[in-house]
């Protein structure tokens, strides 16, 4: 029986050993397994990398204006322009494009309420994702809703100078001129806040997944910087880091809306100063095969 | 030493039963971690929950025109229209880009290149995060190339119909008259490849990361839009799903620029034909606060 004891003893540690090397594979299995499902499918999302989640899902690269039912095909009706019109119509519209500049100066002047329709029927032209047109515009001009918008945006814009933002990005800050105050968030006569809608709902009521929610929305967002710059009127591109959840609450947006983007709208104050800026010349962003 | 066997046996128990629940409570920690550090700032990045990861930084919302070392600021010069012309500009603006349809039938007829040249001018002139102008802009012309492009995206989208798409995605795609051949990628005389550049490089070669790269340049694909619409030519918004990689390859563009869009342009062919989508009125993508 005293020759027992050694066996045991060689027994028990075979056995932890044993449960070790079970134990630390199965860690490293967990950890693996994500990868190695990737990797089967090298291809996929790769594209997309830059891209959210919900942009990596299996997407038809064709489904931008298809509706979930089949729809009527239509003769499609075009405008066609002389060569030289063309020429010439693409010019001019490069010329008013090219004097858009962000604004940061805006004047309290009340501006037409109806243009502000219009360029937000413009911008609802975009192409979508499967034709979702997943947006919303929130146009606010009441002054005391302006106000509580500028009260939350700088309260988080200050704890992002001060407390969320990197070394190196604060001493970048230090030799622009841009801070916390936002006085446009008062003075424009309009605020469009626009909001992707990321999700939506089929009619079981069950979500649906948009596609390409973002690049959708900012796509109409182009649109709508052109209208606005085609009517005469100024804004500046804005994305208020951190207030989006805030935002939303406070305007009573639904939980499938993510704020993307603040514009304040208006006419330049007289004042209005813009960064002596270039734009890179076409040869630096066009490569021709 | 009899006695010995039943100690060592209860200890050695013991001992199982302690390495046991140390090593699982060592996967869990693992597990809540990178959960606790997100919950220590619980409103960072949350309106940003779904950007791209190089969102997800601090990032000052005001940075859309500045660049990295402080610029001379200028007087800003402005068209301002009577009320009545911004009416009336806004309202054709609006009815113009209201023709916008997405056009899959391309004729082969060549367009002017001074035209792409311009509304590609125009599209550089959209904002972008610091102005970091993020874009490059690849014009394709050449039969063999634009041939060959046709066969990457056709191989990779067979893949993603046969193999990579969901059960529920073919089915509904069955509905639809989309498939896989792409037969405008040969006709359309013109194909834009918009690439977005995630990154760029400092004086000193660092990497510096292009924020909100994405977004910027959805914006400048929405002016393009808009700016080709404007010449008089038509286009499909396409993302082909998988080829980013590939392409960029091809086309031998440097690891820093992802493929974002691909705009086959031209004019319509005869027999085009669009599905007869309507757009949401007014009253469902705007709300007045």
């Amino acid at each position: 029986m005293f020759s027992l004891i050694p066996v045991l003893v060689a027994i028990v540690c075979i056995l932890i050993v044993w449960i070790f090397k079970n134990v630390a594979r199965g860690i490293k299995r967990r950890k693996e397994e994500p990868r190695a499902q990737a990797e089967a499918r090298p291809c996929v999302h790769d594209n997309l990398k830059d891209s959210t989640g919900l942009h990596q899902v299996e997407e038809d690269a064709d489904a931008w204006q298809e509706s979930e039912i089949s729809v009527e095909h239509v003769p499609f009706s075009h405008t066609r322009y002389p060569e030289k019109e063309m020429i010439k119509r693409s010019k001019e519209f490069y010329e008013l494009l090219n004097k858009r500049r962000s604004v940061r100066f805006i004047s309290n002047e009340q501006v037409p309420m109806e243009v502000i329709r219009n360029v937000i029927k413009t911008a609802g032209t975009a192409p979508s994702g499967a034709h979702t047109e997943p947006w919303t515009f929130v146009v606010v001009k009441d002054p005391d809703i302006k106000h509580r918008i500028r009260e939350i945006i700088e309260e988080e814009e200050e704890i992002n100078y001060s407390k969320r933002m990197g070394r190196q990005w604060v001493t970048d800050l230090k030799k622009l001129r841009t801070n916390w105050i936002k006085e446009y968030l008062d003075t424009a006569p309009v605020l469009i806040l626009i909001f992707k809608q990321v999700y939506g709902f089929a009619a079981n009521n069950q979500k649906k997944v948009h596609y390409y929610n973002e690049i959708s929305v900012s796509i109409a967002c182009g649109i709508l910087l052109a209208a606005l710059q085609n009517a005469g009127l100024v804004t500046v591109t804005t994305t208020p880091l951190n207030c989006g959840p805030r935002l939303r609450m406070f305007l009573s947006r639904p939980t499938n809306e993510k704020l993307l983007m603040l514009l304040p709208v208006g006419y330049p104050s007289k004042q209005a100063t813009v960064p002596d800026l270039k734009r890179k010349p076409l040869d630096q962003i066009m490569v021709t095969v």
